[in-house]
């Protein structure tokens, strides 16, 4: 595998969410196997789980890791083919891509997209340029509209609760947020869902519908209480509106995920990224009950990331 | 040991004073001890010695080490159960807490008080709701109220520079500064002298007592000179008055302490946590003289910590 | 070696040079010679890749490496004995430096000039202070006025791609920048050219003269195409002037390095220690040709950092 940026077929993220349950059970049984191995971790944006959990599937293996922070602010990046340089970036993709390509096996990169240009953050620019000049293997860690290692996490999550024969019935829905939130998570939830075969719904307020390239298949249903009906999973997400790009519509409350909406549904379970807003996106009694799934999704997090890891070595 | 927050008992702070002496003699006695565990340092508030002297007691016993800075702009935990999180707050500390405890074999925190609400404070509720929701061995890297593994390193350093049979008189003298600074060193430091047994003299302007409930069997002497007589050691720090909370009532440089008020005790060491305002605080004299233990009190940081996480593996 | 700061001798210059040439070559050859041993990683200043190679060196060896951003806002250190700490700065150079020494076998530290006070930084006056301080090996991952580990790393690169009987001719040519750049890089290459008895020109507009100390033996030519003439390594940096020190005198665009300068020169290689300004230092056609080795030097940054740890412990 020399790149883990999206879904690629059903095979693989079988053999990735077995291999992922097979770390879980035990975490240490390659422990040798990435020894003298390097992983560079680069995050253009914040983060503290993915991280982490990241770290630690390296250090599960014996795969040392390295962590730089290249905000925009600290090390701003020149992403322009061809740019004079003369303003407020001090280095050129190809060059800072090429020298870390040079120093690890192995790169993971965080890349959200700015939300302003539409074009670009489709073509997934920034990722695909570090692809591009690194020259070694790449792993998302989450890209201007990809969340690959969440879905991972998530598939696993789901192959782990649901024992029956039947397909299951997976919804995700729409949260309220006070943030311009970006699609990755919910594009590749989508994507990755209908890849294993699920069956999906997404049910979301007349005006969020997501890129058609990652939904085409699944059911859209604008009103909530009908999508969730007989759901086995409902993952709750909120994300900007594609049209106009980036924009909040309204902050619709009445989208709030609380136990109500689920009717009689006794077995329906709850799955969320994290962070969550509370009592916002999803209500305390959901979080903390029986139905949350929200902590095994993060701690799976750690195994999705040693399957791929591993799948690399 | 689940949690090292405070002084628990004469006997256990014996334990931790002779294992620390112990490492200190030869820190990787213990080398695979840890081998496979996974330490979580959580800073809410910025560290220098702190961070890497448990980072090294921890590769001293073989544990993995991974720092996550939580300052409150970067990533803004909600600490109010119940709250409707449609503000700045980016996550709910039971959710943080969680995945943490998910993550981690144990987790080590550090979070400073606001100094605006007394009463959170004196409750340590931070390092309590951490304490509640991660679900596994926390240790304190300083809270509101309490800086144990300051005071652990304290007492050893007393230990090792006072071999007479009868108990050493410890004077705690406030010093001038020019920040409102928490109390956490100066409660610490007294509880820990009391419980291990020490007689202690207290000074400091009137208005500058401290919570009772950490001074009580000290003695409070308001003449400083008066206080330095016959010290064993004196323990230099500056706190905010505790009534009215977290406030400078004066920046009375003539607090400060240099030479010539220990008069003719040739004796007495001198001991500063550290970072220490130079001639504000202490003089240079005294800092740069055969009296000064801070250095070795810094060094004893490393075995302190590694006694505790010895402890709890 | 008890410090890396500054070109020693050829000598020493030339076994380094071997060493990291070994390393190159089989970078693992020493993995366990470092087992136990710490270094600290203090940055005054931000870095990416001085850090991330000395700390990958450091793995080479099995040294465990501990980074310290001490930037100047969030952990101001005062660097004048004597001072009355009643400002900004929170710690002593002289206590952070004896408790890091403490920590640590070896510290490494990057210190930028502040370009405001020439004396001082002539005098590299803060690595001085660390190192009077420190009582352990110091090594510089840049200085005020120094860049050491970079220039080993450029000397490897030369020796490396330069195989004939004679003395290789290496010009330093100024290049444009928008930004007031220290004089370290410029400064360090000469010392060393010079030192391992290359023949150097240095050449850039009338006024950017560095100071004589480092450019002794040189030759200064001030029209850029015949310094030019008959190179065999071409070495591009900007720095700002000496006199008036630190200042910008005139972003010359004319001095950007492109292919139509070299004119007949065939084999000139292109250097430079990134990062680089595209298009205002140097054309995209130069790096991205094949007489560029800015990729090659900053791998044998690694090798270099690896070679002088090597010989510290």
């Amino acid at each position: 595998m020399k790149t883990f940026t999206q879904f690629e077929s059903h095979e693989l993220a079988n053999t990735l969410i077995e291999k992922a349950l097979g770390f879980k059970n035990n975490p240490l049984q390659s422990k040798d196997k990435g020894q003298g191995k390097r992983l560079g971790l680069i995050f253009l944006n914040p983060s503290l789980r993915t991280r982490v959990s990241t770290q630690l599937a390296a250090t599960n293996l014996g795969v040392d890791s390295f962590v730089l922070n290249m905000d925009k602010e600290s090390w701003a990046l020149e992403m322009q083919d061809g740019a004079l340089m003369n303003k407020n970036k001090v280095e050129h993709i190809k060059d800072a891509a090429a020298v870390l390509g040079g120093y690890f096996d192995m790169l993971a990169i965080r890349a959200f997209p700015t939300l302003t240009n539409k074009q670009e953050d489709t073509e997934d620019f920034i990722i695909n340029q570090f692809i591009k000049y690194a020259g070694i293997p790449v792993i998302s860690l989450e890209s201007a509209i990809r969340h690959p290692l969440q879905s991972l996490a998530d598939m696993v999550t789901i192959r782990e609760n649901f024992k029956e024969k039947r397909k299951p019935k997976v919804v995700l829905t729409w949260a309220p947020h006070i943030k311009s939130i970006p699609h990755a998570v919910a594009n590749s939830f989508s994507e990755w869902a209908l890849g294993c075969g699920h069956e999906l719904t997404i049910t979301h307020p007349v005006g969020y519908e997501l890129d058609e390239q990652f939904t085409k298949g699944a059911t859209i249903e604008y009103d909530q209480k009908k999508a969730l009906q007989d759901a086995d999973f409902v993952y709750v997400k909120n994300w900007s509106a594609f049209n106009p790009y980036g924009k909040i519509l309204k902050v619709d409350e009445n989208w709030l995920l609380k136990e109500n909406k689920l009717g009689t549904n006794a077995k329906a379970k709850i799955m969320h990224c994290l962070p969550v807003r509370r009592n916002l996106e999803l209500s305390d009694e959901m979080l903390d009950g029986e139905r949350s799934l929200v902590q095994v999704q993060a701690k799976n997090r750690i195994y999705a990331a040693q399957a791929v890891l591993d799948s690399m070595l």
